[in-house]
């Protein structure tokens, strides 16, 4: 039965590249590579089926689905004989992305989204929607005191002014209408207590934040690396060349903060220790839709001898991210289908900055990819099994 | 209770590197940065301590210790002030490494080295003794009848001629001395089947082949994480820069060969398929003790897109692979205190080429580095248990 | 008045990737990046302009030039929509690159070759044609006692077998014929005293050898700066990963070997020393018409200090060729007209190994970028003062 | 006859690596590897002699030389055993690296600056005296009206208050004390026009800014290469990670971009455009006195065909730096001798920040490394007429 993936940012290069490669994979002219919920040790019958979703959302964009793919096959994201051959099935997809609804209190603005949502589900018979946010990253919000408990929250909202970032909005939105819901950016989303609460209350999944694409992939194997090496890592310095529209939006000092801040947790949390350096972000225009990511590794070994590594990260963002937003979509659908609830910790494998928390006495998630893989096999296997 | 170490190739910069560090270890001079059995997860007290190891050996060069470990001072593997600190250590080891015995038949080449483990053992009332080769990379033996059984291999051994390449003459010695075998090079080693039966004739373990220090390592993460992200890798191709002794030796095309078979493997069995390219070995005298790898990394992402990734591995070699040694000796000890006798298929996390063959519904070992260190980690808790 | 380009591997990347970019230059589709004969500095009256260049060729292969051209943009040699725009110029092209004549003798050879760019000549009204080899490289040949003399060539030309190889029978066809001759391969082209007295006999010029395009570009200025600092170089070692057509030609060792030399030679030209270290050329067939090549540098500077320096090149081998063989073709020409015969070894900033052999007391030419381009500039100001 | 070496910052890193440097090769125990003014085509009998400097100083820091110069070898700046042989050289240079003196007014500190100068050359019979700055970089100073007028400047130093920094402070005691004077750092030095007038008043001439020692150097012949090349350079990003005294400082934002500025600037004045990206200096601390640059190069060759390179450099800047002061000292010296005042504008070879300007219709110096050569080489020839 068809599961509907209503996309925050439904005309951006994350979205479109998902929507043409899962109708390229549906249309058989393409492999799933990248798809990791097409790996044997991952497949399913639990998940909706790749052909099986059904796209719609929102953009305050108003490109054609058909020229932002031709833009993105222009700049080597995706192939144009693949554009050429699901031009149909763009089309097909181009009234479900409507525009962002703007009311004069952001209740209202939630109902309207909610609204959009349920007449998207409604046209297509579809048994859920997942709300995927793959929206230009936020800065974080100012505080406020709604954000801790749900019924403040829905009071707040009724008033005029912004109390929540548009990604936490979607979420809510996404909650009260019964959908789960996927952060695959750095900004707030569900990461709020009242939210929170709204999605046990709802009994929805939901799953998040910062998909894990490159740079910070690489980190999530070599740090445990060192680790079981015994190896003291004392400086990891990166630096991120990126270009596209989310380049542009990271030059923002307060969202830049937030993604490298995300980027360099991974350190902390398998190494058990701070190394020096940090993460930078450059956006450098030429560079377009692909990234380069350096990074500079020094570490001691036995007896003190100093040693390094470095390492060059040359990829294509919305490449890296698509199969991904198709995995979450199928993964996150299956677990609200089979009653789960609350924050998916288990899809920690996806995410930079995994809801759950640090590894600890407490609990928390591991952010070692090998560990996270680990827990998602078992995850999925629990799905089969429900 | 003290454990002896008998190094094969014991005035080498691996075993000299290992002898300072653990004698600088348990004057409390240094830290046991490198040693993975130091680690939280791994500590035990079924393994010998490291102040514990004795350490003795043979070496046909006649450099002295403390001259070796000077030279390895000023290129930069061990601080100027730790082999200072641990000269008399060193200057009390100096007996113990004593010229490689040469007889006229292998056999009797043999019975000379058991007499010198046995020596060694009496002189300091040692609990056991492991083996360890840290000798130069031999090419790869002709094949021989005798080396398929046991009772064979001894008959031929007692005539003039080689049947035996040294890595394997060592292990002979070592089983019929009931002494466990370790072989940390790409040599034959204990790989015979004669050999291994004889292992299991004897009841000691052994362990292999060809410590995993550099480049490898850092393969054994990254293919992993590509085939978990369901990546296609396209070409692998590996550049190492080598100097030292052990890189002229390389240069020869028969080492070479072994060598860079082994270096390769990890891909073939991680990924399920081979990409394309291969690993080079250079020796370039100026480098000295430390490698420079290069490998460079296309793979596909989804709907075809190409991709890229570089990485530089700067380490010194012998400052990698002692503490390894350390930790082998303490952990091949303890099996063969604990009862194992045969290969140590468990220890795959050291090697680059493991005992135990390749991964397939007969069994295998894994390749990649997060699986072997759960499998290392298991092994540990069991000697506990034992 | 229009100036011939006669091709010997007319249907190979770098001879379609020039046709198609001389057209689209002139059709002020794009600009001509990469050409230097277009940079202020040496931009030149005397020079034929590149609209008046009108292009023929040889080529074993049958791949009509659109297909060929079509195959280089779906590579990212060229863009799609220029091989769209040209398309008509193409195909006026496309007859003019003709089978390899193959007859008896040699000489009977060199008289079809000739026939054919007389025609050429004829049918186009050329002022004169310059015979280009971008064929792929050849392994050195056999020595022959013909090599060395005009008269006994032309006779053991005569008779069967093979005495020169392909791109020297070439350059004979060129000089009988009247046309000057450019090797941009490393094979053995004019580079025999038979030929070169035969350049002197007809009054043509002629130049090469081995186009300079990435990683020994690159060498030409680092290995001067280290020079200019009194730096020493310890080791230079290098790695080319290469797909396409010549990468795969390539792997054959006769012709790497002839390739690995010539990159190799600006060291020890411009040092004034060998360093350590050799360059490597591994052929990848994924890497495609890009190439990948990998320097590390290690030097030593005050009071032996120990430093390093890597770079990674990746470039489009015929994307960098192209405007150079334009380049080439025009200056080439211009030298003819100007009444220049035998070596043009003002021409050295193009290629790796320029004809004249090592700078010294006895004269020779420089290695060193920045001295190649002075001598090329003091040239063409020279052809416009004739 | 004895030249003076007065450096300001006589106990850091630089000072006291050239220090130790010139003892060495004095004693015959070193090379003068990386001293330019040795080699065959810069060696001049108009220059003193490397064994005729003599080194003084000021230095607020009160670490005794020896001291340094064991952390120098600690860190592999300078190999322990020549510390050693040098000791008493250093011991006899001690007491010449003096306080820096402080008074109520700039006027009288630069008078007691002067006193000591004074007092050094006399105490030494020195032919003439250079006075270097090698202290860390200032943040750029307020501009002040006495900054254009050399009387206006007397005036307002013999008020209370801050009107010059350090570095002025120290051109304006040279020249007042007949001495010439080299800025090795891109702080304000002698770039004021009072300044300048002085020099030319007092008939003294004087060099700078920024000591050309790492990345810079790299970029002074990459970019010429891409645009002798016509190929057209799109994105240039650098990293800079350093640790060392000099790399704290940089993290403060104001020397930092006064660092960084000069970084970039040789690309535009080579380029003839400034390409997209810039270069960001990041401190960390565990790098010591080496640095590790990398920089992207993306650029279009051929029909807009996109093309990159990485560099990486790790290099020692003291090491780096040293033999350079060396250089300056003799050059500037001779240059002196031979009556020449002002800007030494032909030895922008050794120079980030080249004093004279950007080339151009009205003069200027180029930033092409083979240019700033050939203008060097010009020099000395010039000193050796006169």
């Amino acid at each position: 039965m068809a599961t509907g993936v209503w996309l925050a940012g439904g005309r951006g290069s994350v979205a479109v590249t998902s929507i043409v490669g899962a109708a390229a994979i549906r249309a058989g002219l393409a492999d799933p590579t990248g798809c990791v919920t097409e790996l044997e040790q991952l497949r399913s019958p639990a998940l909706p089926a790749l052909g099986d979703l059904v796209f719609g959302g929102h953009d305050p964009a108003t490109t054609r689905l058909c020229k932002k793919a031709e833009a993105l096959a222009a700049a080597g994201v995706v192939p144009a004989r693949l554009v050429e051959a699901v031009r149909d099935e763009l089309a097909a997809v181009e009234p479900e992305i409507r525009p962002v609804p703007v009311a004069a209190t952001q209740l209202e603005s939630a109902a309207l989204i909610a609204e959009d949502i349920a007449a998207f589900r409604f046209r297509h018979s579809l048994e859920r929607v997942v709300v995927v946010n793959v929206s230009s990253t936020e800065a974080a919000p100012a505080p406020h005191p709604a954000h801790a408990d749900a019924d403040a929250l829905r009071q707040a909202l009724g008033e005029p002014g912004a109390v929540l970032p548009p990604s936490s909005l979607y979420a809510y939105a996404a909650f009260v209408s019964g959908c789960s819901y996927i952060d695959f950016t750095p900004s707030t989303g569900a990461r709020l207590p009242a939210l929170d609460a709204l999605a046990h209350r709802h009994a929805v999944p939901y799953a998040g934040h910062d998909g894990k694409t490159g740079e910070t992939l690489v980190k999530s194997v070599l740090a445990p690396m060192f680790a079981m090496r015994n190896l003291r890592v004392r400086t990891w310095s990166g630096t991120n060349l990126l270009g596209g529209g989310d380049g542009a939006n990271l030059a923002d000092p307060g969202a830049n903060a937030a993604k490298a801040t995300s980027k360099q947790r991974v350190l902390g949390e398998t190494l058990g220790y701070e190394p020096q350096g940090n993460t930078r972000i450059e956006y450098v225009d030429d560079i377009g839709d692909f990234k380069t990511a350096w990074d500079l590794i020094t570490f001691s070994g036995f007896l003190g001898t100093s040693m390094r590594m470095e390492f060059t990260w040359h990829g294509c963002d919305s490449a890296l991210a698509a199969p991904l937003v198709l995995d979450l979509a199928r993964l996150t659908a299956a677990a609200h289908r089979s009653g789960r609830s609350g924050p998916l910790t288990e899809l920690a494998f996806f995410f930079k900055d995994p809801l759950g928390g640090a590894p600890g006495p407490a609990g928390g998630v591991p952010h070692a990819l090998a560990e996270q893989w680990a827990m998602l096999a078992s995850f999925v296997r629990g799905l089969a099994d429900a």
